[in-house]
């Protein structure tokens, strides 16, 4: 048996005991739609393939894809708002990095300095995610494709309570485009 | 099963087992009446929809309402007093956030840094809670409509204990009034 | 089932089963009497109830009281020695106190910065347990009204432990009466 | 029974349970593969006999070997990528330490203080793991004397998920060679 | 049923069941000689009673002896070689402390600031233990009144691996002696 530590859309830390290692994944699809997170983001963002992006499973980290009133696709993760930011790759004699997409957002006074990354003048931002070079994984992509209401290994009140999730609370900030 | 990790009210760390995930909200009502509390307070505060506020139930983060002597609707959560101030809205070139409510109070020398916010001035402040935008969400709601005394998925030596709760220990302190 | 996490007497990290949940101050109890602690002395210090005092169940807190060689009274919690000093109530138009029994100790240089509170000059303490205000709980004073021998919910080897509790390794250092 | 904790790959903290102790070092070479690791390296790297370095089984620490493009061999732990360094015996007056190998990288602005080492002149780097002096150990050794497929204690599913395990994302900046 | 949570030698976090509170320190030893660690060494280092000092189990903190190639008895822990040092009795008008034996060693750069204490001039030190007053606890002394091959809960396959331990690793600094 394996068990889950997460903390919940109401910041409550709850284990959750999950029976097979094979049903790990969608345990954390199941109460990652409902906002709850496992660990912290690791400095600098999650890292994934970049063949993954177009269909990555947000809920695998407790986030989740929202349109703004403006109509920009954001990801929503803990109540910030990030924006997707595509990287060209770059090849000069000091570095060597592929084409990437990231995604950002400005850094706040009150988010830790180990996960504050200084841009260009004074202007600092926070990483959740680069997708950047390596193989395409499937366990990562969203289940069947697209972003079924089923395929969760949970009975139905579970299912229940994630459709009644909450609108995003957070507010999203002006932040300057980065 | 699911583990739900507390602090109590005496500074203990316990974690109690949840048999089904759809009574999580009911073990943390029936353990937060008590005063435990499970994770910490968001840095900024605990963010829920406006809609929330009028009958928010307090026991689902440890929290409850108090009046004061002098008459005052307190908010005490663990041993601190905060006041409840209703934020306009704001609407300018450079930002924009809807009306909300907010439970504050002001910061002591004993605060860590990450908590403390600037308010004009000299003055530091705590959030406990912020609710603003989104859309009502019934769970948080005081179940019943009001604030029952049963509700509980506990027997009743729990509830006995929940009636021998203190009273406010904490003296509330004379706070500038923000 | 409940489950509580202490830190035991050699340091170690050892969390106990507890079957009910009115099982669990028998179990603090217990364990506190081996000198066992669950969780971390809030900053400030504990806050009770100024009417627990006179017979507040220091096992509890894995503290207890200890006479030393020169007749005074003190409390031991982990090695350090508290003394107990009375606080008169303040009446003043910036701050309204009701009287308050304190238990605290000159601060070391290895305490951590959050418990140093700052006395006149450049004297600081560390705050153990403050009694101040509230209403008495009877399951915070020592079970029989006295210090009895019996009452743990445990079995005899677990009593006999506890008789060969170490006497204070503790020197308690000569310290300014605060 | 025995439990360990682990961060997955996704950065879940996720605990294993384990029946027997002899079991242990099976399942952290299990999850090991699949890029979990349990606990943190220690500041300075972990410590290792340096008659283990030759078959190391990087996998009990949650590593790989990797082959760079350009030919290197390198270890992979949590997307870095650690270089191979032979340090020389050192017997002077002020210092006796015997011959070691060390895998270690430049440290990142995003490093925690505690883990940066000072180098010659500006340069700071952070070790994973140094082989130096005592008695090799057979548990450390890859089993069956080479890297095999097989020998693990889980069943089939999970080496399956093995297999697919992703191709180093960790893009191999262009360290100082140190 | 009780629970104990190791970092082991391999420095991960695994947390073992143990049936009954009176085998807890058997499990200590046990774990304690493959230099399994639980909690972290208190500010100060570990305090027991002096009279404890001549044949402590060093095995309940996961420490052993060992003897240098210069023939100096050290104490091991966590790959650190700790010094033994007697201290003699002060009786001064500001302080009063019995005869005391403490094992310590040199701080190292890498040692966070908490444990480094001040030594005459800018020399630091960190204390693993210290033996002074007190009163003789027979449960910390070595089984059986020597250092027994046995003497352990756990089945024959554990202590062949115990017998499999690591010779030390770690290389003796020449430290200043303190």
């Amino acid at each position: 048996m394996l068990h889950i530590e997460f903390l919940t859309d109401l910041g409550a830390k709850v284990t959750v005991d999950v029976e097979h290692e094979n049903q790990l994944l969608d345990v954390q699809r199941h109460y990652g739609r409902l906002g709850w997170t496992s660990g912290a983001v690791p400095t600098g963002g999650y890292q994934f393939p970049l063949d993954n992006e177009p269909d990555f499973d947000w809920s695998l980290i407790g986030a989740r894809k929202w349109t703004s009133p403006d109509g920009e696709e954001l990801v929503i993760h803990k109540g910030h708002a990030y924006r997707r930011r595509e990287l060209e790759a770059v090849d000069s004699r000091k570095m060597k990095l592929p084409a990437a997409v990231k995604f950002s957002r400005g850094a706040k006074s009150t988010d830790p300095e180990h996960l504050r990354e200084k841009a260009d003048g004074e202007f600092e931002y926070v990483t959740l995610a680069i997708f950047r070079g390596g193989k395409r994984q499937e366990r990562y992509a969203v289940p069947g494709g697209a972003r079924p209401a089923a395929q969760s290994a949970r009975p139905a009140p579970a299912r229940a309570q994630a459709a009644a999730r909450p609108a995003p609370v957070a507010v999203v900030d002006e932040e300057t485009p980065f």
